[in-house]
């Protein structure tokens, strides 16, 4: 009998080295969908000098910002970017209450599924569209309209919901980045309160840390109490020169580390270089063809050239 | 010597027992600076509530977002902002440079202390006082300027750091709030970029949770790199009306508890007040001659009317 208990309890120890091991192993081989590689290497080897308090590079928890491109960057943006598909099917419910739609550009062109025509309209199209579609409710009900589509709407081509398209490969990156105290944000061109009500529950990103494109709203007080309204009318657009003066305005720090996938990213990694201490600057490429699609050099859309160069030549 | 031994334990543990009492005190009687009221029990009852699992008002910490205003919140606003005194220190120290002034209003009036004239100049003079000493410089430079004035500038009548002239029994308050998960956010009709550099540290509120008026700041690429030049341009005003448009732009939730000391505070207690589940909104009444001063109803600075009115009728 004594035996046997000691044979007993040599087999609880070896379970339990065993799950010791396995909690080591996934402590220990983050990102694991990232393939072995210079970028992989390059980004662990950030984190564990700046999180190393005898490592000359250490970075206080508090300034262990990191900023995130949303469209290319942390989910799909082909072939156009979403909120683009969400203003095109919010004019087609719209559309019955709007018969002069159907006469008007660049209305005309959506109802008749016409992208020629579409991309014609030109930027004084697409912000006639946005305004249309993003502007004229409360604040609150325009979260709903957002939260209804983004649990609803598919992308026609991989008949996934948009929220599903994300890449892996980053969801474990933001997770990475925060398990080693970061504060992760979302800095993108895209609208703030399109972002605002999904970004949490997708990337584990909180509503306050995400900085994006805005029009104006006003405070109101009706019958009902107060409301803020949302008016057809720019109050400020991150993209390129912008994504500094965002970050500026939104965090009041610079970033220690940055990611981007296009040249509208350029500005937000040259400011975050520029800081003192370590820095990570990181470009995501898109050369995917297979389980995404391979783009970005001379692309319409997430067009990446002279970040690509930059990032060669500063490598 | 075993009588000994158990004195010598006895006296031991009601030593412990003292310490532990010491302790519990100090963890179940928060707010020590504050009066006994119906003001301290009801801020703690909200607290007690709220962050009560079993309690059908509990509310997640993510959404425990609390939102004070600063002048006459948290630190004294007399006799004038002290950002207005920041900005006659700075028109002094540039004057040298800027011979044009001793001619010119409004900083004529500043060079002679001529407070009657500066008065007159009204809120156009004001406004170039405050381009002429918060603009034209990288937002890096001016950070360091207003470190330095908080480092050293001292009140006129009290002689002491303007940084010291806070309010103790807010600071408390604002320790309690964090201490039950709440984030702590200044919304201020101040400027965001004079706050930013010294509320950390006296208040323990980061940069990220600082909300304020602002002018427009621009990307520029030098031969020394990427700097944010600050324009001499109202970007966004941080009060009255605008104070629930900044914390919706900013933080993209409601809070949960606001408190502020002026009519200028009115319609970010509004917003929060309007939201579902319990709130709380606190008017902080300036009745204290003895150590600061009696003053809100019918001032110039920080006046409380129609916030006090509302907060009697609604009690």
């Amino acid at each position: 009998m004594k035996k046997y208990q000691s044979y007993l309890w040599l087999i609880i120890s070896i379970l339990l080295i065993n799950s010791c091991k396995e909690q080591i192993n996934e402590n220990s081989v983050p990102l694991p969908s990232w393939n072995e590689s210079k970028a992989k290497e390059s980004i662990i080897n950030f984190v564990n000098e700046v999180t190393n308090e005898t490592n000359p590079n250490f970075i206080n928890p508090a300034d262990r910002i990191a900023t995130f491109d949303n469209d290319g960057t942390l989910w799909s943006e082909r072939p156009v970017y979403f909120q683009l598909l969400f203003a095109i099917d919010r004019v087609k419910e719209l559309a019955p209450q709007h018969p002069e739609w159907k006469t008007t550009q660049p209305f005309k062109a959506v109802i008749e599924n016409d992208m020629k025509a579409l991309a014609e309209s030109g930027e004084h199209g697409l912000l006639k569209l946005v305004m249309a579609t993003h502007a004229g409710m409360t604040t609150e009900e325009f979260e709903q309209i957002v939260k209804d589509w983004i649990a609803t709407a598919k992308h026609s081509k991989t008949n996934k919901l948009y929220k599903e398209m994300v890449f892996q490969p980053m969801i474990e990156l933001l997770d990475y980045l925060r398990t080693n105290d970061f504060k992760t944000y979302i800095v993108s061109g895209g609208g703030i309160e399109f972002m605002r009500p999904w970004v949490e529950e997708v990337y584990g990103i909180p509503p306050e840390q995400v900085v994006g494109s805005s029009i104006k709203v006003k405070f109101e007080m009706t019958d009902n109490g107060p409301v803020l309204r949302r008016l057809p009318e720019i109050d400020f657009i991150d993209d390129k020169e912008g994504k500094p003066v965002g970050i500026h305005k939104f965090i009041g720090k610079r970033p220690i580390a940055a990611f981007g996938n296009s040249d509208g990213d350029l500005q937000m990694l040259q400011w975050t270089a520029a800081g003192d201490g370590k820095r990570l600057m990181v470009y995501i490429h898109h050369t995917d063809a297979e389980r995404e699609w391979a783009y970005d050099r001379k692309s319409h859309i997430g067009r990446l050239d002279k970040g690509l160069d930059e990032a060669n030549e500063k490598d």
